[in-house]
């Protein structure tokens, strides 16, 4: 099959007013044919490996609470992984948690380069985009808050963890988001798990958040917690009464600025 | 504000097994923020002439009940219309049904070449992508078929049309959908009305659908019928019965070949 040009972000909400942004890095399972599938099963394909199950949901949800854009990745992370550079070793997995991916061994570079440039470019030039929009447009700082989901279970082990909030350098809005889940009470909260900025994690964050100067935070979900689209908008809801707890702790601390 | 470049296409339902492959090409009001709105009041930007209202949550209810991929717009055609060649006069409006767009008037030939660039080029290349998918992939020849919706009043008319199936040069799915709405009779339908091929209107069928031989109709609805999401599912409903009996009624057809 020749290797056709897919489209790699979807956008929501565009035209919302919230100096929030949201980005959902690893939102679609899909793997264009030309992949093959990259030689994996059916079950791998649709796994916790390919995508972070639910996340969309919870996603496009806060979205529409929050009238915040989104941009959402449409090509599975097992093809290019959005939340890493070119440069990352795991941009382009060959092995994930519990199995090989053939299809992504000893790729030559023009294959690897073919790939950053059909996914990675124009899902950022996107998330670029919505922030110069955001950043114009908003009555508020912008705050760049990047969905992800994680597996109950990791090499055997259940993950008690409910949500994670994690951050690169600037540790503010990760900080203020578990206090505020620690005083809430409703869910097991916890700052830099089950990731961190060590394993590589927060490339979107450095990218556009850090080097703008905006806040950022990522905020990983238990997928049992959010597998269906119920359970998905009820999740959006709490975190978005967390983020507007977090909004209005920020503004106090911006009025004192010099 | 500096231009860049904004994602054309949303991909819904890309793993879809169906031969039916859905396109709404005027999904989105979205216009980009470097644009400042085209000149235009909030009132137009939101009105059918920057999109097609309700035509995404048809094509989307229908992508889901079918299992068909769908490709949506997601940028305004007051930006660029992407079911218009570069060549045709109207590819970039300057002039709506009931008003003047000041961001499209005396535009540099570069400014349209830009445009055609970040929206036609991306979109018609997803659709092109998904077909080639879809004729490797289904159990039946491909059937393209386009989601559009029209205002009940034009030009002081009230429109009493219901739904339109309109043609290219190919009129067989056309004509076996209107036959068979007449003789459901729950909604008045009619072969290319309120727009036929002269009106430039089937430039997607032709360029996907007749240039590769596959059958492929147009399909607008009147947007009062479908302009919150649940009446929008039921009309979903409706068109996916009528394209069930389209396709039972194409197999023995096909069988007879030689």
């Amino acid at each position: 099959m020749r290797k056709t040009a897919w489209p790699a972000a979807m956008l929501i909400g565009a035209a919302g007013k919230s100096p929030v942004v949201l980005v959902c890095e690893h939102a679609s399972p899909f793997i264009p044919p030309e992949y093959e599938g990259l030689g994996l099963t059916d079950d791998a394909r649709l796994s916790h490996a390919a995508w972070d199950i639910g996340a969309l949901d919870v996603a496009k949800y806060l979205s529409a609470r929050l009238d915040a854009p989104l941009v959402a990745g449409q090509i599975s992370r097992m093809v290019y992984d959005c939340n890493r550079p070119l440069e990352a070793p795991d941009c382009i997995p060959a092995r994930s948690e519990v199995f090989d991916i053939p299809g992504n061994t000893n790729l030559p570079a023009a294959e690897k380069q073919r790939r950053f440039d059909m996914v990675h470019v124009p899902f950022h030039n996107a998330v670029d985009a919505v922030i110069d929009q955001q950043m114009a447009r908003a009555d508020a700082p912008v705050l760049l808050v990047t969905i992800h989901s994680f597996t109950p279970i990791f090499h055997g082990e259940r993950r008690m963890l409910d949500l994670g909030y994690l951050h690169d350098s600037n540790s503010k809005i990760a900080n203020a988001a578990v206090q505020i889940e620690q005083d809430r009470g409703s869910y097991r909260a916890a700052i830099n798990e089950p990731y961190a900025a060590r394993d590589g994690v927060t490339y979107t964050l450095a990218k556009h958040g850090e080097t703008r100067g905006l806040d950022n935070v990522m905020i990983e979900i238990r997928n049992d917690l959010i597998d269906t689209p119920t359970t998905a908008e009820v999740m959006a809801d709490h975190i978005a009464d967390t983020l507007d707890m977090v909004a209005a702790a920020r503004k106090p601390l911006e009025i004192a600025r010099p």
